[in-house]
């Protein structure tokens, strides 16, 4: 990093700013109208280093819309333990990177162009990913309500703020959370 | 209603048609950017329609941003029984008006423009409203937590058409999602 680095980016944290940014623009914004010298001054870096990390605008468009890092450390649990461990990672997630894994697929509803993309990879590299994990009767319909419920703890974060949830430990989230994720997993009836 | 009238508009339905246009172009674009008459286009109405049913472009913002209305269905149930209640009345507001009463909220979040209000209100008539209604401990944190579980149903419809959600009833979708919602509400350890 260099001298001139703008105030909140320190070295390391360079690509999770882009990253942020880069989210931010193209779930706000049509594709057409978002540019890489945009997300560079949002994400207080040189345009020159995203191209050099991440290549060119549709290559950084198709990381935003790869929802495959995150379905890894999502879903890196046994089925017994898989709620609980799906909340405490999209809490940790979204607050030592500083943005929602998920939510950016809410915000591209209602948009029919590029942003399509990203509904069809969080459907295929999401649900249908925890659907084939899921044992037991209507696995489908569980898995898209288990992706509400993660969508939800991320819509309801962002939107209280400042908030309860906001103070509230990822433990303590959990606590009050998991339990409702790991019945659709398991799938029980009661 | 006159001869003219576009397809998918019939007598009676023109103002959900309207206050649907309204909510996504008020929550999609920046205040300054909608006009009533690309809310009209839309909607498939004249813009004196609008103007006759709901006043001017500000008071058809001010009742965008009104849950109060949603609130008053959402919550005539006593506390035994909201659970089921919300998940049902939620699933059915979406299907008969053929909108999220919620979901705005969401689809407002990261703009800071005349939007904040509709989280404003979002917090007063929703969430702080649920709060009060809760007995026990963390009333605040599971109110937020229960908001959390409403936005993600209706986010999680929204994004999987086709799919396994569009397809159930609204009393298989109760089935399924709404004890998660009752926990919270009940408030038990469990």
């Amino acid at each position: 990093m260099t001298g001139q680095q703008p105030t909140g980016v320190e070295a390391g944290t360079g690509k999770d700013a882009i990253l942020r940014a880069a989210r931010r623009a193209f779930t706000l914004r049509p594709y057409a109208e978002v540019t890489m010298r945009s997300i560079a001054a949002d994400a207080g870096v040189s345009a020159s280093l995203i191209v050099k990390r991440f290549g060119s605008k549709e290559r950084l468009f198709h990381t935003v819309a790869d929802f495959g890092p995150a379905a890894d450390a999502l879903f890196a649990a046994p089925p017994a333990t898989l709620g609980r461990h799906l909340v405490l990672t999209l809490v940790r997630m979204r607050r030592e990177d500083q943005g929602d894994p998920l939510l950016r697929a809410v915000f591209s509803l209602g948009n029919m162009d590029e942003r399509t993309l990203l509904r069809e990879r969080f459907r295929e590299q999401i649900t249908s990913r925890l659907a084939r994990q899921l044992h037991g009767r209507e696995s489908e319909l569980r898995a898209e309500l288990i992706a509400g419920l993660l969508l939800g703890l991320g819509a309801t974060l962002s939107l209280h703020r400042p908030g309860a949830g906001e103070r509230a430990t990822a433990e303590q989230l959990a606590d009050l959370y998991a339990p409702a994720v790991q019945r659709l997993i398991t799938g029980s009836e009661d």
